[in-house]
């Protein structure tokens, strides 16, 4: 669970720059047994990429993922599975220019204090585009757990800058580019959106996200948490600032007497919990929510300096990506599909419980 | 960084139970040569001490840590330090009737649920009692992050319920038993938590954090960045129910021109990213905020169910603690400590830097 | 599996120095419901005590170990186990004179290079009282393995000095100070003791370990083999110098018509392989052996240096061991029982099985 | 360090099988700044290239590496290492025949145990083909460990069945397929080879190795102790039976006074301790042997079953191999530079030393 590695019995390494020839991750430890296509992750991989609609950003990659390991006979082995995907609208010469820049927001000054060296193209490493391989890893998370417990996993748009949204009716968050069950206010997105790349502008996002059917028992105290992994995962994805399980921050100005989720005849009267307690799942859904900044990448100049030390200008040109927060929700549900079947792994190995 | 034990280079385990005849911790790859007491520990120990005011809980622990191995001489040896206490206010007997009780918003149904058994006496592991290892070994972290790199690690309580408060003089929040800099605010603040504790109930509470002179490059990308781990460590504490990073949820609505910390004369002209970009950190000042959930033992009734499946009232007697979150800022401070701990060791096992 | 932690789903951590006040252990992951007692842990610790027998050290250690942790009311809760051990025989004054001496063939040297300080007092972290909680440890893993599994683990000397051993009847192992089957060739082990105590010189020993019943299966290839796994835990042992899995070093001589075992009947007409084929278990009995070499503390004069560089003589005084392989024995089935016990958790996470 | 990831700090991960469509690995923690080419690391898969000799399996690979991640503009980025191979004369339809049966002393019984499927194709991931990877990433730790250390490490045949083989002129190993310094006796060697071959049946062979320059001090007692992370990493290796360090199991029979290694004119005078004291690095040659085992591929018929537990014969047709161990030597010298490079990192992350 360090560098490039997430997870513990289910692990998953990912590998590959913006800009560089290949990406690809390898997710060891997956059980034997599953039947897997590529058809089935490259379903996942739509849902995430770019040039879907007329708000993310131009780049256009086929994301023509290839199973190179792990599977045979289109079966899960109990080896490592590896995902390959070509770049293949990398075209390096677009950021000639900017490799000199820091660019304020992004990784350019940090990279480039801790390695001394920075793959500038498209921003290297720090990229987006390593989710790619989250939501690749993911699709397959996904197809198990639903496979052996029902656990559905689903996230969806809860704020777009100051436009507060209810979750609406989840099973049609595909059906927008905004991940929102409330189609109804599309339109009012759409407005938003187009004024806020007129302007050059960009804007956060909130993602809610919750896991249906989820075993209680779940989870390893006490540095081993459910939650504290959530956090761990949903932290680790581009942009991320913040993590709230449950009721969140709200938690801070409620009394104990409304937050504790008491037990009336035999079922849970509400779930302020997020469906964790003392970091164990406790069979009710798994709620969080995640916290985006805003793209440092606008039309609009920023000051900065170069690494030689000069001050300068910063402008991202062509088009960009306004909020780049709401391409994340498949995100966030292949990062809760990974920790939470991990954890039934490794729940296994202590309790050889028959309940799960 | 799994079940009891946190940390890569820098390794914390730790055990025991809330009423256990001893709690304990092992530190291990701590770096040889520092000298240290226990009365430095015990110094930290005292600022998460219960039966300090008269808002906390009435358990009296001497907290007389022992340090067992590790340390020769007065100097770390390089090899595991740990650091034991004996429970010495630990009466069973108070908790006989709590045995078969489900108590709602606790660890009571989901360890349950976990492990088929539970030590019932005072929450045994999810009891906060195994925050005070976490203090005793980010004693240590603290003295090597000070003596090495000048690093000032700080908490406070940022919101209490409904109050807000601002940092005020952090130099001085240790002067009440509040952790607040606005220390003339302390009479509101008593009145509150007095209304409170004849109310029977609880309130939650946000604590801020930041640590000053961290250097910039710490943070292992892309799994292990610095912002990630954090929120790991914030969520692993007793509580917990949400964790930010600079701007935190407030990004959500941020522009990104407002957001993005530009570089104006060769310096961060703000620093909504909490000193941490694209996972690593930056020089400045890293901040963060978690938020408490409040506590769930109540004068309060609260229905439940028993572990037969009888409906219950759970009653908590006796004096309750109205807000927990107040004394979690030593330990928000212990972590923080630990994990840019941890990081330094990191980033000099890969980098070799002499700028570190 | 790294510093003072062995294992993965099955976690083992030891702390604690020769001459320390106290020595432990924290055994983490361990399965909820077993039950066990401190009489069960001492019968193990007894078999590998000093001062049993008139061939070993003087030193004695009640070994009087304490559960402070992960068990209650007799039974494992699943949280992590805690054994204490203090050190009563452990007088300081008896090493003032070694403070500055590089013993050969001792941890002096390397510890002092690495660590730039050392606790000379019975060589600290790297003596041999460090096992005693592997077997402590180990007694945990064996109750559990037999229970489960009816798996049976047992090690005997197969070499003293020059002197080779038949297994003999492996149910007296226990019936002599030399852990040997062929009882009748102790009175030839008492003279060769005697006569190497007198000349003041050591010897090695090879012990040669089996373990029964375990199921086919357990392995994580290709960098978690069993074998792999079993080479690390006898390495790891003080003054190991050579591991064999079965035919060992002899598979250099043979050939593969007879190393390869043929299945005959149904069944593997002999076993070369150890019980392990490709890092997984084939549900023979897995077989190793392990070299000791001879102490280093000899009343022979060594030549030496002293930590300031002047040349020294080293002497050691008083009884001593003249073989400490033997006493390795049930530390060698000790880490065998961790290891094996940890990959059927480590397997179960992954397959799921029903078999296991 | 589990399934398909070894080591810490310096993390190498391999994937694919070998009649996959791709082989490779990630090497994760590798430092930034070091300039390298495919054509450094061919250099190296070269040496374990089949198809070299009349000795060796058929099977023409050209092991054409692509780096596709973590080199930018030719150096190290501090990211991700990814290097692949495509597997180019993978004839599936020669494995047909073998789907069913179960090899003796081969992956098939126990992988088919364990995960209830295996791909049978040439042993799928159990083929000695994932060693090529080792040679790879080992390639980039070589150059790291002689550019900053001067170290140096080479390893040979010391026993090829019975004959038993001196080092010779180690700087002459690379001059002839047997990987011997004793390049007189390659006649007698060629000449023991092509009767064996002729014979159907196979030898197993013993390769020694050293490290040269490895610095005093690397090492983590007491569960990453040096010698016990050379043993894990040797032991991974196919068809290894064995591994020594230093004396190794002539320790057993020889005299302490005799196998310390006594400081003379403060230099060690003797190195029966394989350069390792403890777990720890003294500055000697680090010294070890592997037993590697005949190949139970054979045309000499070998009783077995298949799996639907029919008795059946195996022979394996076309020309083979008669000692896998002879082209092991890089795999040796490649894993001991992992272990050495991957300690190097983690005793600067622990100790902050000046002198390494």
């Amino acid at each position: 669970m360090s560098h490039n590695t997430f997870g513990k019995n289910l692990r998953f390494t990912s590998f590959g720059e913006s800009h560089g020839s290949t990406i690809g991750c390898v997710l060891d430890g997956f059980p034997p047994g599953m039947k897997i296509t590529t058809d089935e992750i490259k379903a996942q991989l739509i849902r995430r990429a770019t040039g879907q609609s007329r708000h993310t950003s131009q780049r256009k990659e086929k994301d023509d993922v290839q199973i190179v390991s792990g599977v045979f006979e289109g079966v899960t082995t109990g080896h490592p599975i590896t995902l390959l995907i070509e770049n293949t609208d990398a075209r390096s010469k677009d950021y000639a220019n900017i490799a000199k820049q820091i660019r304020p927001g992004h990784a350019d000054y940090s990279y480039w204090k801790k390695y001394g060296i920075r793959d500038y193209r498209g921003g290297g490493r720090s990229s987006a585009r390593e989710t790619t391989m989250r939501v690749a890893a993911g699709a397959l998370a996904r197809k198990w757990l639903k496979q052996h417990y029902d656990i559905n996993i689903v996230a969806w748009l809860a704020q777009l800058g100051d436009i507060k949204l209810q979750s609406g009716d989840l099973n049609r968050v595909d059906d927008s580019p905004f991940f929102t069950g409330e189609l109804e206010r599309v339109p009012e997105l759409d407005a938003y959106m187009d004024q806020l790349r007129k302007s050059g502008d960009s804007v956060g996002a909130r993602i809610d996200a919750k896991a249906v059917n989820v075993p209680a028992g779940l989870g390893e105290p006490v540095y081993g948490k459910l939650d504290a992994e959530l956090a761990l995962a949903m932290m680790s994805i581009n942009a991320t600032k913040g993590v709230e399980i449950g009721a969140g921050f709200e938690a801070v100005s409620q009394n104990g007497s409304l937050h504790r989720d008491e037990i009336i005849d035999g079922q849970f009267a509400s779930n302020h919990a997020g469906g964790i307690l003392a970091g164990v799942s406790t069979g009710q859904d798994i709620t969080l929510s995640v916290a985006f900044k805003p793209t440092s990448s606008l039309r609009i100049p920023g000051k900065s300096v170069d690494i030689d030390g000069n001050a300068i200008e910063v402008v991202t040109k062509g088009r960009h990506d306004p909020c780049v927060g709401i391409r994340a929700t498949p995100i966030v549900e292949a990062m809760m599909a990974l920790v939470i079947m991990d954890h039934i792994m490794r729940h296994k190995a202590q309790t050889q419980s028959n309940q799960l």
